[in-house]
């Protein structure tokens, strides 16, 4: 949010460059696709929306993720490698996951996102979204629940950490997945 | 994308004040929600997108839109009042969906789109998607299929209807589908 957009989105561009050999990535008017392992896909986000943030401006990052990728040609470099043909539990995978994000590294940039995850064609949707809503509940950035959303606040660190848990460990694990992401930084709007 | 972000934004929330009396509207620091009747919520988003537009700064906007909205207290009101425990076959709903769109009114905005669709919790979304696409090739704002989303191009009134009518018509009538868009207008991004 700053007449100097141009410089800043470039820039955070460029803090995409070290994930570049594992990743497809295309630039056009709307937005940029990557495409790669599901894994590396967060912290790659993470550490665009650090740089973009280092401006000290106002900054959103919208991003729509999906595993399992359906009908679509890049579906075997997409799909999860983890879990694959077996499901632990969901107490299993909370676990798992809060493990996760307690590693997550702190970049020292505070941020609020909202995000919602959305598992596809399986008829048990709403069992994985309340499990996720359990992890998330744990994951020491959970700020509140809005509607159709989860919204989480603290360091872009864990925030993405427990963004990318929520996107890995939920759904079925050969399924389509989506989540739907908004990280906001530098708000003056008082919280 | 401006510094002056501030005046455009809390502006451009002035132009869902005729849309108050049908809806429950909040914003926090991340976003603004509104609940209401999903008929209105496309020409809402379109009003208060064309007004920020109307600054010629380059501006996006990032929503995710519900209906259906299971577990939470406002399923009443935002469930769509339309096709109620009987819904057409496909190709009667994208012929509908086609007409709604040529009605819909010029605002002289031109947008850039990207949107998905998500019908939860059948086991025929994809069925429900490819209707959807189908539909949206017909619309004369569509501009091509990505990954995972499909990009519209046009003037914001038949931008705006092509989403509305891809939310209200495909997906199960009384299911939860949630659809997530980006609009984009003034990109120095030559296309």
């Amino acid at each position: 949010m700053s007449d100097d957009f141009v410089g800043i989105i470039l820039g955070a561009i460029k803090a995409l460059d070290p994930y570049r050999p594992n990743f497809r990535i295309e630039t056009d008017d709307v937005s940029t696709l990557l495409v790669g392992p599901p894994e590396q896909l967060f912290p790659a986000m993470r550490d665009l929306f650090v740089s973009a943030g280092s401006a000290g401006k106002h900054c959103v990052m919208a991003s729509t993720v999906s595993r399992g990728c359906p009908g679509e040609p890049d579906d075997p470099i997409c799909t999860p490698s983890a879990h694959f043909g077996k499901q632990p539990p969901l107490a299993e995978r909370i676990e798992a996951a809060h493990k996760a994000v307690a590693l997550a590294p702190v970049t020292g940039l505070t941020v609020a996102a909202q995000f919602s995850l959305y598992p596809l064609g399986s008829s048990h949707h709403m069992d994985e979204i309340y499990g996720c809503i359990e992890f998330v509940k744990g994951s020491g950035v959970f700020d509140r629940s809005k509607n159709f959303c989860t919204k989480l606040r603290g360091d872009a660190g864990a925030v993405f950490a427990t963004m990318s848990e929520a996107f890995l460990n939920f759904g079925a694990p050969e399924g389509h997945v989506a989540l739907d992401l908004k990280v906001s930084a530098h708000s003056p709007t008082k919280v």
